[in-house]
């Protein structure tokens, strides 16, 4: 008998030899068909193979990262298994599974994939999945392994074996589909019922320009026709609501060849949501005792020496400025400045916890190939600070942050969020990560109980850590479900080091403190590109950049709908009037493109009893009120920040 | 006879031959005493020198700038007599006048001077002045001044020489004191009243290191004791406001090695500061219908070549970064990069004037040796905005940024200003000016119209241009009467062309815009320093980093001390509590150093009747209020940005 530890700490016994797939089914047979895949002591397996020794387990479905991805793996075989069918000349390069599906590289000679070849694929990977044929696993020496391809004529193949040894290689093989593949896969092709090829595209073999270009087909599967047609809808959702499009209607950014790729420049509009996203990082901050500090944005080689980032970061930092026998770079993080400021003047006990806050800007290398509208660009506005403190101050400031973030969740109305653990790698230490085993282990160990304590959802990942300790990525969901990594909370027990920080402690000796590196707004790039799709650019009022248009029905009042205006104005209200020479359906139609969130219609009736009528942006009319009345109410929605 | 014309216009016949000495006797006696030098067809002149044709005239005394320069010229060949007399193996470079007084370098052999041979020199130029020696001017021909030179055995003098061609060397002497100069000179050493011997220093001959050290003496002299009493007084006052040395005990700002020279590091306290600053700009911006925007600090080679800043301006330019095969340099101005959100989407004449404002951040390389404090720096913030306006709107809107400048003037109790109106200079079009002769002086013409309009004082200094048009620097003077150049206003014809920038016209048809480009705070750095020196660091309320701090008189009403705080901090205040265990007269020391505005004592009685005892910085006791009466009262302070 074997002993088999669930991830509740459970254990149980089972005969040597029992498959994972057996030990679902002794569990609950509901769950048994759910799962795809299993860790067993910490590797990921297929659920058919036999266990021989003790071990945890852990049982995969499609709500884990793990289990979805081994069924996109699987789907990709299934994938190659149709294409092989329809073109037997083919041959296959790798086939991983990616963020939303997955994708296959193939090498079809001088034949080209068109539109119709998918819909065809899509077809025939639908019979081939109602065969349930089993995903077999079978264990190859290196030279068997080269023998098939090499009959095969497969160089790819053949050059992927190179990098393998004997005891690591393994075949898959599913009805008439036979790949190299370290797996693992799900039991077999029934479990995939609804399939979707989204799209082909060219890619150099290994990535590289000189060698041959192959076709990728990217396709994505789900264990139910439901949740691909909802996926498509977000899709078509999230296309609608593509923040590129968006904030070159909405006006709120644009860039130019001339200044360079990746550096935004925010129009009137999007400056409004800029500032407004400030205000509500000052107000919070200050309540909750930062100060606040600006620093320049470029700095000589020796502070980034000092901080480490150009030994672990240079790749994406700008290249140097040489002035004057000095190196000087583009501030790729806030970090060194603040430390600065914090040992520009002696620091005790009494000064502790010490925060500093600033939108800093930051610079980063991000190659060109991958800019992309305001989620990945090369200039950056962050909601920075940081925290210098005690280790005895660092759960309770810690926690703070975490609160800070709840917060924000709640104005924004996000509604479903995650924070990753990022943990640092022991392999990686040294080179990705600074070489302080112990205080790594502690730290993460400090981050990791208040993650517990404040009940946050929290997932761990080995190897995402930042160079000087160990991380909080914050995952949040958009209103139609799209994730996005929004924000950091980090703690850094390397930097003090290095920069020399100290403090006098209540025993009146120097002291290290800990540093918390925050921004739970993010960027205003990201941030602002998120909050694009999240809203479908129709903004809450007190982020709109417009919040009012006052719509006169003709140019006799249009003297009353500039009183109107400016009575807004002066109680800073955001407030525009139409004053073109157009018919009321046609303003009215105009500033509803806008998004403008209220429209204030004033004609005879309304000049007369000093009154506006009300439409609110997407629902129409809200009925005739008093001037005051309206006033008082919008002001009342801009300070609670209310999210409609 | 000879028509001699005056400034007002006003033309007096003279006889040919007649100094402008004997025209100024002319008109009035009392004038004819105060009259230094004088513009003749507008070169500046000795007053005894005979005009022998038709002429404009204009007479110089102490207050024109070029009266002032003549009399610290002539002070300079004082100060050599002296010298001289005392060290007659003496050799001389160039003595000319500065800001502040004047310079004589020369060469004293082993000889070093001391603060007992400045005293001594002093004493001996007391002497010489009142001999009353007249300044007499003599043409020479280069052969006769090559053989004067050469028999003194003076190396510097032949050196000067070498670059003067026959008939533009002149020769002055006083006393018994003979120097190769060009003039002008004041009639005779009587005018010189008052002398101070300011320092000595060491300055290469030429500026170049690898050349010979000479010792150069600083002096500033007066027509009047009275008139050097008070500059000295200033000069101590300056001393005690010194923006370096405030800036360091008020924790406003600091620099660091390791981030670079003149790359300012803005503490909490400063960033308060800047922070009211801003939103004093926001506030008037808004009002006056600018929207704001935000770009990046770096752009491409390319813009900077339509721009003109790269052939114009690259001196003061960072070098660049290479990347991709691309160069990008850190902005210099801001108006590129504004030019191209005017052009992100089409306008109309509706959307004129477009008015767009950013605190904008610019990086200029100035010479390490140049940086001082705040005053001159490498990474500035400006108060930018640029107006993009038809030629019709044009006069409305500079008037408009010149009323700004007043009201801005009103809040900081500025008094004294002066506007320069600084134009092209002919000789240098297509070099330092770009090349429209015709464009230059219509909008030169444009602005003086406005400046004359407007009553505002100013004067006009060819050759101080931007390079693509006319601007105005604004001249502001200090509490303490110090001067300092704040701000610029220009006007810009030449960007709008090489940027391609139109409106479509109420006539349906391109049309190419005016730029204003202005800046009425100026940069953070300087204007902070500025307020630094004109408040000697005791700033009113609404900018003071910390407005207020209660101090209980024992830890028994520390309590009570938080509840007050905790009631004006909500109310947005600024508050600290005194909470060290400290006697109470150390508390008030202590509050006083750091210039906070109002200290509010509690003890027993206070806390008994909800009361606070207040002190006003530097005035002492203002008495004993209920809380809400001392909220509501600094409440209005802060609101209407009073001075005291």
């Amino acid at each position: 008998m074997i002993n088999i530890t669930l991830p509740d700490g459970a254990i149980r016994q089972y005969e040597k030899g029992t498959t994972v797939l057996d030990i679902a089914k002794s569990i609950s047979e509901g769950l048994a068909r759910k799962v795809l895949a299993a860790e067993v002591n910490g590797q990921v397996w297929d659920i058919t193979r036999a266990i021989k020794d003790d071990a945890t387990l852990k049982l995969l479905t499609w709500s884990d990262a793990e289990g979805k991805n081994t069924f996109w793996h699987s789907s990709a075989h299934l994938m190659a298994e149709a294409v092989e069918s329809m073109f037997p000349d083919v041959k296959f390069w790798v086939g991983p599974p990616v963020d939303n599906g997955f994708y296959y590289d193939m090498d079809l000679g001088d034949r080209k994939m068109n539109e119709e070849d998918l819909i065809a694929l899509e077809k025939k990977m639908n019979e081939l999945a109602k065969k349930n044929s089993e995903y077999i696993r079978k264990e190859m020496s290196k030279a068997e392994a080269v023998k098939y391809f090499s009959e095969k004529g497969d160089e790819y193949k053949l050059d992927l074996l190179t990098n393998l040894n004997d005891g690591e290689i393994t075949f898959y093989t599913q009805g008439n589909f036979t790949d190299l593949c370290k797996g693992p896969h799900i039991p077999n092709t029934s479990f995939i019922k609804a399939i979707k090829l989204t799209s082909i595209a060219g890619a150099y073999w290994k990535g590289d320009e000189k060698n041959k270009m192959l076709t990728r087909v990217y396709g994505v599967t789900f264990p139910t026709q439901k949740e691909l047609d909802e996926y498509l809808l977000m899709l078509e959702e999230a296309k609608k609501r593509d923040h590129r499009k968006l904030g070159k209607e909405l006006s709120i950014y644009t860039t130019n060849d001339d200044i360079g790729a990746g550096l935004i420049l925010w129009m009137p509009n999007g400056t409004v949501i800029i500032e407004e996203l400030e205000r509500l990082a000052k107000e919070t901050e200050t309540a909750a005792g930062y100060k606040r500090v600006v620093t320049p944005h470029i700095a000589k080689e020796n502070l980034y020496l000092t901080s480490g980032h150009l030994p672990y970061y240079a790749d994406s930092m700008y290249p140097p400025m040489e002035m004057e026998g000095e190196k000087y770079y583009l501030k790729a993080m806030n970090c060194p400045h603040h430390h600065k400021i914090f040992d520009a003047e002696p620091k005790s006990y009494r000064d502790m916890p010490y925060r500093i806050a600033e939108y800093g800007t930051c610079y980063r290398y991000e190659q060109s190939g991958e800019l992309f509208g305001l989620m990945r660009v090369r200039c950056l506005h962050m909601n920075d600070a940081h925290i210098y403190c005690t280790k005895e101050q660092f759960a309770q400031e810690f926690k703070a942050v975490n609160d800070m973030y709840l917060k924000y969740f709640n104005i924004f109305g996000i509604e479903k969020y995650v924070m990753r653990l990022s943990l640092h790698d022991p392999e990686h230490l040294g080179k990705k990560y600074v070489n302080e085993p112990e205080l790594w282990l502690e730290t993460e160990d400090l981050v990791r109980k208040v993650l517990i304590e404040t009940k946050v959802p929290f997932v761990e990942v080995k190897g995402e850590g930042a160079f000087y300790g160990p991380k909080i990525d914050v995952q949040i969901w958009s209103a139609i479900g799209r994730e996005f990594t929004l924000a950091t909370n980090q703690v850094d027990f390397a930097q003090p080091r290095s920069f020399k920080l100290s403090f006098t402690n209540q025993n009146n000796e120097p002291e290290i403190p800990l540093i918390i590196h925050r921004a739970p707004l993010g960027t205003h790039e990201r941030f602002i590109g998120f909050l694009l799709e999240h809203y479908a650019g129709k903004f809450p009022v007190w982020l709109a950049p417009l919040q009012v248009k006052v719509l006169p029905i003709s140019d006799k009042f249009l003297d009353y709908a500039n009183t109107v205006s400016d009575k807004l104005k002066k109680a800073d209200i955001r407030c525009e009037v139409d004053d073109r020479n157009e018919k009321i359906g046609k303003k009215i139609r105009d500033t509803e493109l806008m998004k403008v969130p209220y429209m204030l219609v004033v004609g005879e009736k309304e000049m007369n009893e000093n009154m506006v009528a009300v439409r609110r942006q997407g629902k129409g009319d809200a009925g005739v009120k008093l001037v005051d009345e309206f006033l008082n109410e919008i002001l009342v929605e801009i300070k609670e920040r209310k999210e409609d």
